[in-house]
Formats: structure tokens, C-alpha cells, sequence
């Protein structure tokens, strides 16, 4: 123990003296009657996209996954192992969520590996490759471009695997059923981490327009 | 955008009014700079587990992987897809992190399925029941105990489990060279969010002792 | 009397130019009215377990038995020498206590042994071995379990044993009658000798939770 | 958790703000060391006679054994459950302690059964009965004898008892050898709970001598 980070241990007992003071009988009550948060959150691992900062939320209310680029991958039910379908799965299907959002955020690291034509693999096993082949396709048409800015086609790519992991939730049939009967929403939101700007999906034009927090 | 849940979308404006306002320049910086987290927290989904919180976290500090139950899969580079290893890759070779947490919680609803003998899977994929099939062995050793309350059993299973993700860590090549090499250093945690407790994982023993956030 | 160990004897000078002094009269009125206590509490012998330090206890308060492990054996009627059963009677048919606490304690050297699958007989009458067997099932059944650490399996098993004794306590047929005439309460709890935290055993679940001594 | 008797829990609130706060680091050390008591005591369950009390001793000082009128029970290697032998055989073969006390006391309830010649008995067990069987001859010609007052009985017999008990210590193989090499002393000892007087048995005469505590 003398070993574990003295910044978090100092951030715990703030925690502990501060917020949870606050809700001491809330995490208490949820720790009865179990959890039944509303909201899937898929958010990426980057230390500057936190859904529960971003979106002020205490505990109780996002179940959240958070992997390299906020991707879903399709419904592939071949006994691996599969932990982002998995916690998918237990979100839908177990604490019976109304709504999941695909979060990505500006200057992902993932995004910006993906659109490196150069770049080696961090590893023999190549794991961040392999995972981001996800998006590969889509990568390869916008690497192409040299009319738009490295900054233009990171953004672009940001949120076409935002849409690419929507279409692949709904490779999830009990996905797609649940969303047809209107038990099950999904929507997909960028972050701007440089200014903070909240950027949604219009689920028609699948365009992403900014929110407005003064509105 | 008019189906966005109204929920989140209050708690950014309270964020882009609160801490946003105290952290602007931080996230500035930190779009500009890039990422430089110290520290990879694996936690799990569960909404009352989020390490930001219980830690105390700002942007910048926490790079965090969420699945459930909060594993780590043992290495196998056979191409397929691998989020939670293709993050930690990411983690430790890209971003160079010095400290890895694997963090458990009370009540996981992932340990709870696992060590139930009549649970049936939740879609035709059954992905949580391969997913929880990491802590299978040790599940089935623990169920057998009738003499501890289930109460016991959870909280065992919760701790053997990050004790076998920190084991599947050091299956990693690069992981376990960095650690003998001492630039990465691995820790184990447990949460209890009935009331707060934070228990740390003697590096020793294994035993997880209380942190005494007054001490 | 030039034998008797001197650092008692200064111990008792020091009871009585202290403790005595301020509870003499006390000690007096007992004598002469006999003891009332109202609470059985069946203890360790361990030096570093005993109630009265642990609850500040004065004379008349607390009625004590201290066996090793801090047990009690089911009913026998068998007419052998049964000196926790004889204490058991006395405290609750003669005494009529209204609290029975069964409490254990952590490094106990009883539960260490018990659960030593190579302990030898410390004599040939072996009664260490003979008296543990009192809670040998249970020690068979966390034995076998690789997956937990010793510390681990030592704290469940002396939390197990001290139900195992409340469950004995109920094979009493006057105990179990006073207990459903609610004029008699059985009570665990568990004492970490390394910290001076105190687990109360839930009635319910039979979980222990830590006592807060701040709440 | 809420029947837990509130008298205890105050007690130990206290314990925990006084006396731990001055030894929580013996506890510590205590806990990781193991504990090494110099002294077994063999002392009565009354509520009046607690020997941390009497010889304001602290953690890790004594270990003790409680059971009512502080008797030893002759050795019986029968396979039986033996409590007061099975501790008996801890403190001297595993914890090696160096000096064995039975002390006995004033205005005992088990001293004062077994001189009632109308007794009846507690329960169809009959523990109490039983197991002052162990005094039962002495009691007997003690009884008889009508030119002495009821108290002088009652002393008398205390202190008969310590005798016998002491004789029943010296039963057990490795306690005579031990004492016979001089690696273990045995000590009587009787406290006077009216008036806190403390006497020891003398061990040529076996006669008890008060102690002064001036002197």
C-alpha cells in the first residue's frame, strides 16, 4: 500500500470528506436496492472524456464503457471473449436501459493511429491495429484526402466511427427489436475537448450539430 | 436532439457552468498538449464504481478502461478484436503510464452471475456468460462453500478476481518487462460502495487492507 | 510468594492506587449484592482479546467465558465435564443475562491451527486438535480453496466459527426458548486485533459490517 | 446491528478514543508479530474477577482462561471435548508461557452451589452441577462442618478449590515436566472482591498471605 498512488489516495479522501458526504445515503440506497441507471454510455478510455464529468452525472446513473475510440464492434456470437458486447448485453438486456449514447470526443488517440499510414504496431500482438481495423475502411477513404486538413479529416473520421458503431449496435437483434418497439433509444454525441463543446447527432441527417448550453 | 435525454443535457450545462468554468484552461492545454496520464484504471460499467469520482479525478489524470467486472483477459495475439487489451497496449506503450489499477467494487452484478448456478444466458450470444467465464474456475470453487454467507462469497470472488486480472496483466510481455524494469508498477483496489471504503491490495500478502482515509 | 511474577504485582499496585480507587465503592456494593450482569460473552483466550478492554467494561458489566477460539460446543447432556456449557447454564438460568455475544477475533492462533492441514498434536493427549474439531467441516471446505489468500481464509473461517457457535448456542433448549420469548438476544462480533476495528455480525444476513465508532 | 447491546458499543467507542489511541501501535505489532504472553491465567467468569483488571494488564500480557470458579480438570486424554485442557495445552506447548496463575475470588457463585447441599439443578443438563463435581469431595466435608460461619465456608473452599486445581495442573505430563526442569511456575492466588485484596498462595505452606500493596 505504500506503493499506491499518493495523488489518488489524496483525491479519495477528498472524495470521501467531500462528495460523498453529500451523498452518503445515495450510494448507500443503491447499494440495497442494486443499481438502475437509464443510461449506456460508450465513451472512450481518454483521460479527458469522462462521461461523469462531462455530463455532471452522480453515481447511479451511467452504466459506461469506456475502450480506445468509443467503438462498438458488430454482433459476432463466436464464444470469445467480447467485453464491450458483453457489457452491452448486460446493460440492454439485465438493468434494461431506455437509452444508449456512442460518445466519442476531439484528438482521439485511436483516430489519430487509424489515419497514420505509418504506424507501426506497439507490440508483436499489435492489439490497438487489430481494434482499430474496426474503423479501417472509412480510415483508408479519408486518409486519401489532401484536401481537407490532418485536423478536418481526425474530426471526420471522430464521427463517422461514431456512426460506424451505431449501425453496429443495431447488429445486436435484440438491439434493433427493442429500438423498433420504442423501448430502446441510441444517439451519438462529440465532445470537443478544447472547449468544451458538446457536439449531437440529428438522428435524421445523421449530421452532428452543436448544443447550445445557453439554450 | 429532442430525444437526447433531457437528464444529461442539464448536467452538461451544469458542468459548462461549474467545473468547466474552473477547468477551462486545463482542457485547453490538455487538447493542445495531448494526453500525459499517469495512471490505467480498469473499473467496471457499474454506475456507482466510476474512478473519477472516487478518486477525485480531473481531465487529464485517469486513463480508464470500463468493462464489466472490471477484467483483464489473459494475452493471446490471435487478430481478433481485443478492446481491453488493445487499451491497455495503448496505455502502456503509447501514452507510457506509470501505474496500473485494477479496481473492483461491491455488489458487481458480473460476480454475482458468475457464481450463480442457475443463471440463464441473457441473449442467444450469451456474451456476459462467455465474458465472466475469466473468473469461471475460481467462481466454482467459492459457490461450493455453504458455510460462507453469499455475502462472503461475492465479496471473496470480487477480490480473487482483480487478484487474476493483475496475474493476466503480467502475461503482457511489455507489462511484465516494465514492471521488473520498475517503470510501471500494478495495484489493486476494491470499492465498496455501500459506504465509501476503499481497500488496497497489499503487494505481499494479496490481502486487501482498509484505507483509512483519516490516517 | 518471592515466585509470583513481579510485572503483575506491579500491575496490581497499579489497580489499586488507580482503577480501584475510582470504583471502590463499586467493588463493594457488588460484593455485597452480588453480580447482575447483564451480558454473557464468550471470548479467546488471546491476550490481545479481552472484552473488558474492548468495551471498556467495569466490574458487574460483563460475565466472561475465554476458551481457545471462542467457542461453544452443541448440547451434550452427557454428564462429562463441560465447563463452557456449565458457564452457559449459569450465566442464563442462574445470572439471566439478557445478552449472549459470541466474539472471535483476527490472527486467532486456534483458526491458524485448525486450519493447518500439517499441524501435529502439540501433546499426545492432543485436546488443541480434539477442541478444533469443532469447527472442522467448515475448516475442511475454506482448506481446499487456492484461490483466496491465508489471510483470507483465516477471517472467513473465524467469522464462520463464531456463527457455528451461535448456532450451537440455539441447541441450549432454554436458550432457544428464552431467544423465541425475546428475553434473550445472541450477538457475533469480531474484533481486528491489528487496527481495533469491531464487525458486528447482521442478524439477517449473518454478514459482518464494520462498526463505525465515529458514526 | 441495531440490538447490539448500545452500553457495549459506547464502551468501545470509548476504547477506541482512549485506550487504543495510546496503544494502537502494541496492537499493530501485536497483530503482526503474533502474540507472546508470559502468563496464563486461570481465572473465574464473574464479572467482579477479570484479571486485565486486577493486574492492569494490557494487550498481549495474559492469556486467559475463564470458566466459572477457575478450575483445572484433571487430565483426561479421552478424545473429548476438554476447553480449559485444550487452552491449558496452548499456553504451555505453543505459546510456551513461563508462569501459570489460577486465581480464584470472593463470594464465588459456583463455590457457593456447590456448598448448597438443596441445590437444584439448573437445566436436565445439570451443568453447573457436573462440573463442580470437580470440588464435590471437598465440598462435601466442607459442608459438615457447622462451627464455621457460612463466609469462612465459602473461603475455605475457594482456596481448596485453587489447591485442587493447581494438583490437576500437575496431572498434565508436560506441565509436571516443565515445572520440574523450572521452565514453568505455577502460582495460587485469591482476590478479595469487597475490598480488592489480593493473596497468594504461599508454596511451602500453601497457605495464602495476603499481599500489600504498600509494601
Amino acid at each position: 500500500m505504500n506503493t499506491f498512488p499518493e495523488a489518488l489516495l489524496t483525491g479519495y479522501r477528498d472524495f470521501m470528506s467531500g462528495r460523498y458526504v453529500d451523498q452518503r445515503d445515495r450510494y448507500r440506497q443503491l447499494a440495497e436496492q442494486g443499481q438502475k441507471p437509464h443510461t449506456l454510455v460508450v465513451a472512450c478510455c481518454d483521460s479527458r472524456a469522462a462521461p461523469e464529468m462531462i455530463f455532471d452525472a452522480g453515481p447511479g446513473e451511467l452504466f459506461v464503457v469506456r475502450n480506445v475510440a468509443n467503438m462498438v464492434p458488430p454482433y459476432e456470437p463466436d464464444g470469445q471473449y467480447h467485453s464491450t458486447s458483453a457489457a452491452l448485453e448486460f446493460a440492454v438486456q439485465a438493468l434494461r436501459v431506455k437509452d444508449i449514447i456512442v460518445m466519442g470526443h476531439g484528438r482521439c488517440g485511436g483516430i489519430t493511429a487509424a489515419l497514420d499510414p505509418n504506424a507501426e504496431p506497439l507490440s508483436p500482438g499489435d492489439f490497438i491495429g487489430k481494434w482499430m481495423n474496426l474503423v479501417k475502411p472509412a480510415a483508408e477513404q479519408i486518409q486519401g484526402n489532401s484536401e481537407m486538413t490532418s485536423g478536418e479529416r481526425q474530426t471526420a473520421l471522430e464521427r463517422i466511427s461514431i456512426r460506424n458503431s451505431i449501425a453496429n449496435l443495431r447488429t445486436f437483434p435484440y438491439v434493433k427489436a427493442l429500438e423498433e418497439a420504442q423501448k430502446l433509444r441510441i444517439h451519438g454525441a462529440w465532445f470537443d475537448i478544447s472547449n468544451g463543446e458538446l457536439w449531437l447527432m440529428d438522428p435524421k441527417s445523421q449530421d452532428f450539430l452543436r448544443m447550445d448550453p445557453a439554450a
